[in-house]
């Protein structure tokens, strides 16, 4: 059977038109589609892994990375748990029709300011193929129609995941278009999307600095950037040096290579001689390489050894999201917030101190999307802030900063009520 | 004396500098910055007439029109009210360290969304220099540095005007670079600061689209663009038609050349044959010329004679701003919101019903910031909507929608507290 393949502008205008039906379905019917989705996914788990399996052979024969193949692998217990993370976004609150603010002008009108879906929301993602199915979630969730671009590396993944959705949201009461998939991962499809400012409100690229550069280059469409996190764990003069070494280990280590891992350690010179020897041996240890200015390597390199190296000015700047960590040591608080905001980037910055003046000087002075106190970076996640799921994590600082939940997906309209109020 | 002109770059890397100290700047300081201003600007009178007696002058000589003319224009009566718009920002509430959400976690982390400023805002903007104050005085109370950049018009003027503003602000206490002007107002200067992205985070133009397109091609710094206002007032079926008439007229006549008055009727079938002589009449009267469709024209003709004339397809699609009105006929609710889909430009959108179910459906099924129930359009404004102040108004989802008050010059951050957290 011969399909016609739709144009990336007739892709957007459908979910255009979709978009218009979502924004007024009930919550009651944008649940019952994603629990649809995740029964559908489930009872068509066959076909799946079929698709999945035709991708990794491709990419076996293409001899991409061992760890690329891990990400794009699907098997029943990965299909399960995108099913199970689609029911738990059902369980959410819906954000759409939330009053957030309102009031009773002097002159009598009404005022409510509501929440309202952004309206299309085009997701650009890389090669795991559960992107395919969250992204879906969230947005129809939040009342938005989703057009999906993946990697041609997961194409066939990718198209049965959107097929299955969107086969489901519609047999479930969600209007055609609701849940598309541009064909063909190249950057000619990149650039029709990031261009179609009629019919897509924002697009979130998930994925490395190539495609953000890609996007940045061509997108006339409103674009919301995840980028990198060159996040800073600071040990101040009066932290508790066993949590200090705690929330350094964790920010480091628990998961190295996501934005919200540790990069470069700082620590108050007051301190350095006792804390820099134990953190350099244990992060050592853990099989992590030390970039450190010459004070601090003069301390971590007995400890450390070879895993002590000297720092040169890029490592500041530098997110190894692997087992490096830039080290330097500051004369004071300011001195730290003075490093972080010269070379961070805005995403996730911790302290540990006892010290209150410090603990609020750095709250204060950091500019970040999240400031911690005696916690670990790693806690930036909307699952972990009680938004229920993220769809990436922004830097940016206009519509939404930190993580990007349902309401972040959401724009607002104000809503107002008179009886033939005219303006004097 | 020689004064070194700084360059565009170097005027953003101040106003980054100054930024950093205004973002910690409590309440006081900054209204007492606020009241140094507003003084100053009495005090210097003189001063300020003469720079805008120069301005007169050139304008004259270059034979601009008589209403541009008027709107560079300043007298003492005008300076007074600027001053006084001064003390009215100074009494709103400051939005910075406004705790926008804010809960404990299970695992026992305080979180807290904190409205921060933006940081440094960049105003470009047309003929009148009361803009230079008034979006300096929203963005200093909101703990914004700001960089202006006004026309050549009314170079000698907005040169005064900053000035007189930077130096009573720096008297106060405020960091000196918290407000300054970009001389020159070329193309080149535009361009230049529309890519200043390490040091400027946000441009708002107020002017028409020519500064909006010039803007378009050039800027990496996000953007808010205050676009126009293709605004419509719909007279349902069950419209109270006195309500109706009067919002109307409010809605076309009060002010026409502003972006929420009304540039399209939209008359239900039912009522037409009773509505639109009437209300072609009264604006036939007012000088305004009707733009109609077949059936509305043919209703129109009688009473308004030459004014009522056929609507050609690019009527339903114009911002007049001036005495003219497009008016078409539709048969319900349904089709009014498709026309307003259609032709809108999601500013602000009218029914006057007093039936509850077309209010509702109306409300929503528009997509736009403002949309009203029997009231007039023209309340689309930060002052009347209690947000006190506007820097201008918003037609795009992202960030802001509809008034650009105080908060919307503001992000937030996340504020996270714990005693050694870690992610398990």
């Amino acid at each position: 059977m011969a399909v016609a393949v739709k144009s990336v502008e007739q892709i957007c205008r459908d979910a255009r038109r979709a978009s218009r039906v979502l924004a007024r379905t009930p919550t009651g019917v944008k649940d019952a589609a994603l629990e649809a989705i995740a029964r559908a996914l489930e009872a068509r788990l066959p076909e799946i892994l079929e698709a999945n399996e035709r991708d990794m052979e491709a990419g076996r024969a293409a001899e991409i990375s061992d760890a690329l193949l891990d990400r794009l692998r699907l098997d029943e217990e990965r299909v399960e748990s995108i099913a199970a993370a689609v029911r738990q976004i059902a369980a959410l609150a819906d954000p759409v029709g939330e009053v957030i603010d309102g009031r009773r002008l002097p002159n009598g009108l009404d005022v409510r300011k509501v929440r309202v879906p952004l309206g299309v929301v085009a997701v650009v993602y890389e090669a795991r193929p559960n992107v395919t199915i969250d992204a879906a979630a969230l947005c129809l969730k939040s009342g938005n129609a989703i057009v999906l671009r993946g990697s041609s590396t997961a194409a066939a993944s990718n198209d049965a995941l959107a097929r299955i959705a969107a086969e489901a949201a519609v047999g479930a009461g969600l209007p055609e278009g609701a849940v598309s998939l541009v064909a063909g991962g190249g950057r000619e499809e990149l650039a029709e999307l990031a261009t179609q400012r009629e019919s897509v409100d924002l697009i979130i690229p998930r994925g490395g600095e190539s495609l953000k550069e890609a996007l940045q280059a061509v997108a006339t469409v409103p674009v919301i950037y995840a980028a990198s996190g060159n996040c800073h764990v600071f040990v101040d003069a009066a932290a508790d040096l066993e949590q200090a070494l705690a929330i350094l280990l964790n920010a480091k280590l628990q998961r190295p290579g996501v934005c919200n891992a540790a990069e470069t350690l700082l620590v108050h010179e007051a301190i350095a001689d006792r804390f820099v020897p134990v953190a350099a041996e244990a992060l050592s240890e853990a099989g992590v390489t030390l970039r450190a200015d010459d004070r601090a390597h003069a301390l971590a390199a007995p400890a450390a050894g070879e895993r002590a190296e000297p720092a040169g000015e890029h490592d500041w700047a530098t997110e190894y999201l692997g087992p490096t960590l830039a080290v330097a040591i500051v004369a004071s608080v300011d001195e730290a917030i003075e490093h972080i905001q010269r070379y961070g980037s805005g995403h996730s910055e911790a302290i540990v101190t006892l010290d209150a003046a410090a603990a609020r000087a750095f709250q204060l002075g950091v500019d970040a999307a999240c400031v911690y106190v005696n916690a670990s970076t790693r806690f930036t996640d909307g699952g972990e802030f009680g938004m229920g799921a993220e769809i990436g994590n922004s830097t940016q600082k206009l519509h939404a900063r930190g993580p990007i939940g349902l309401r972040e997906l959401c724009t607002f309209k104000y809503l107002v009520e008179g009886d033939g109020h005219v303006r004097a």
